[in-house]
């Protein structure tokens, strides 16, 4: 698990003691921290720090700053990885920090996931004067609630690009990469931005939208290796998250995920991928199972077929944002199209076992349990059937 | 103008001196240097120098070396823009290092351009055991007899990535950029992988096929500033360079080019772009003026279609490679296809004025000065009639 967190005026100690109870923290590990400079801001001392020699299932308290301020968080480390293993993921993305956002938060906390799957743009800085780097830190402060206490995994959006030349800021994703940490290594991955983690009974896949995907690159490299390291026997649930989403009925970004969707599509589906997580669009769309991978330039093949092998895609985009709601979806609604709504909120996925899980979508408007879209999901593996309505 | 050169045992002088004859070259010019590590290889150390207050239009002799072993060698600055000055260009691609390459070089020789159009795949150093980067060296040293004496506009391709993470070596492009430099930065981009350059009656756009180009990207972002600075009286004509084909109906290669190509195809036809090329397919290709830009996901509308807006699609991936000749096309040759065979050689493109360019293809066993296919291209924005037969 990687813990981290900001100093903002010393560096201090960048040990971290955790153990099973607040009062038996005896084991320690020992940080990392960076800084960086954005135009006219500096960063604090950004800390990472990870723990190892967690045992599955078990709570776990964490305190750093110690000499200074100390903070006392916990987690629960996620279960013995297993084909059968139920798990409860929160599906969020584009959060931002409004109204909106806060309610999606409140909502997703009182719905009780046991992690998060975020598909891109955390901050929204960059909506501010000069990119306003505080944004960053204060993101990071509204979240902590959350993040602090069970883990998030990271999935890049345009909004954490950064990318101004106007400011001479040309090194894209450096705020985001310098705060947020991923395990890419872990995954064989050479840069943080794609990467894969395997929790309870899932594998989970992050892409970056806004990385080189040609053929020969090393996200696609990285990818065609990894479909071929994925064990559904071991992790039956295969999950692939993205930022820009490459079935999308909205008007706001539609076809922008086209340049991703015409690489990398025929892959996930003959990998027969569960379930693809976009966010981008800021509203909410859910597809049937649908492929268009008939494609030959010359055979006029390009509609979208329905596809018992093809991912579901979900948009889950409507997480706060600061840019307000996409709701101009395009007419008629596309056959792809199974549900799709222009409200925020955010989605669980309760996996039960190696054949059913549970998905749901959540309005904000509605409170916090109510459910506006859920549909039960059988594994594109271990029971095929037809489950997209 | 850049002029690049390796010294291998000791650093040396990096003074170039320059000037109209010989026997005066009294401008000097100071260089940087740079060393790499790749693997087991670490490189000489490179210097790269930019000579300054040219004339349009003159000869200078430029020397180098001094202390050491000086070498002198000479030339032609570029006319004075204008949209009616004629100018010729080489077209080559995938050169390498073969017999091949050694007989496509004589030829573009004996053709006698004035500048080169370098569509990506120089050395194939990675073809070697580890990358073997001696072969970057001696690639520069068989290319000199032309590099040395005119401009070669680079292109990086699949063969500059040099991605190797079996061997630890993962920055892509290591070796590429810290050999070739590119006036990326008088070009308004931030990368020295697009970029562009004005040269007599031409604006040229160099493209990256193994970079991001999604919306919001570097890449992208400067390609759409760089459209809106496209002045077709100035520059009549509008070329653009890759490394994957975007139209290429050879097996070999078939589609890598869809993912850029659905980016940014729509963006080339409304720019009405004058000619494409490209390399990676180890033959060659021309297309009539076609577009495929109607697609919207739910029309179906996904065929190529006959387009005078559209660019001239040209395929000169046959420089010489080490892989071989690429003889395998589609069947049968899709009605996009103007011309295709699977020959080693290299084309020219001799523009007139502002309305007139000749292009010619001249494969080697012909010999140095045979066309097997020609046309003459009329300028999309100043004389926009049906010139691809």
């Amino acid at each position: 698990m990687t813990v981290s967190w900001v100093t903002a005026s010393e560096l201090g100690n960048g040990t971290v003691r955790y153990g099973p109870s607040p009062d038996k923290m005896e084991m320690t590990a020992q940080g990392t921290h960076t800084r960086y400079d954005y135009f006219n801001y500096t960063s604090g001392f950004i800390h990472h720090c990870v723990l190892r020699n967690l045992k599955h299932g078990v709570k776990y308290y964490y305190a750093m700053g110690f000499g200074h301020t100390v903070r006392t968080f916990s987690f629960t480390a996620p279960p013995k990885p297993g084909p059968d293993v139920p798990f409860k993921f929160g599906l969020i993305g584009d959060l931002g920090q409004t109204f909106d956002s806060n309610s999606t938060l409140s909502h997703y906390e009182a719905n009780g996931g046991d992690a998060v799957l975020f598909v891109g743009d955390l901050s929204y800085a960059d909506a501010y004067p000069l990119h306003d780097n505080r944004r960053w830190d204060s993101w990071a402060r509204f979240v902590e609630r959350s993040v602090a206490y069970q883990p998030w995994i990271w999935t890049a959006g345009n909004h954490e690009l950064d990318y101004a030349p106007e400011i001479g800021e040309t090194v894209p994703f450096k705020p985001f990469t310098r705060r947020y940490r991923t395990p890419y290594r872990a995954a064989g991955s050479t840069e943080p931005l794609w990467y894969s983690v395997k929790v309870a009974s899932a594998h989970i896949i992050v892409l970056s939208s806004y990385s080189s995907y040609g053929k020969y690159t090393p996200q696609w490299t990285w990818l065609s290796d990894e479909l071929g390291r994925v064990d559904r026997k071991a992790t039956p649930w295969l999950i692939v998250l993205m930022h820009s989403p490459w079935y999308n009925s909205n008007n706001y970004h539609y076809m922008e995920g086209e340049t991703m969707r015409v690489q990398f599509e025929s892959w996930l589906v003959a990998a027969k991928v569960d379930l693809v997580l976009a966010g981008h669009v800021h509203s909410y769309e859910r597809s049937r199972r649908f492929s268009n991978v008939a494609y030959n330039i010359v055979n006029g093949k390009a509609t979208p077929v329905r596809d018992l092998d093809a991912p579901v895609y979900v948009t889950i985009g409507d997480g706060g944002n600061i840019e307000g709601i996409a709701n101009n979806f395009t007419e008629p609604q596309p056959s792809y199209s199974a549900f799709r709504e222009a409200s925020f909120g955010h989605a669980t996925l309760e996996i039960k076992n190696r054949t059913h899980a549970y998905y749901a979508w959540h309005r904000n408007h509605d409170g916090a349990k109510a459910t506006a879209d859920s549909v039960w999901l059988t594994n594109r593996h271990h029971l095929p059937t037809d489950d997209s309505k």
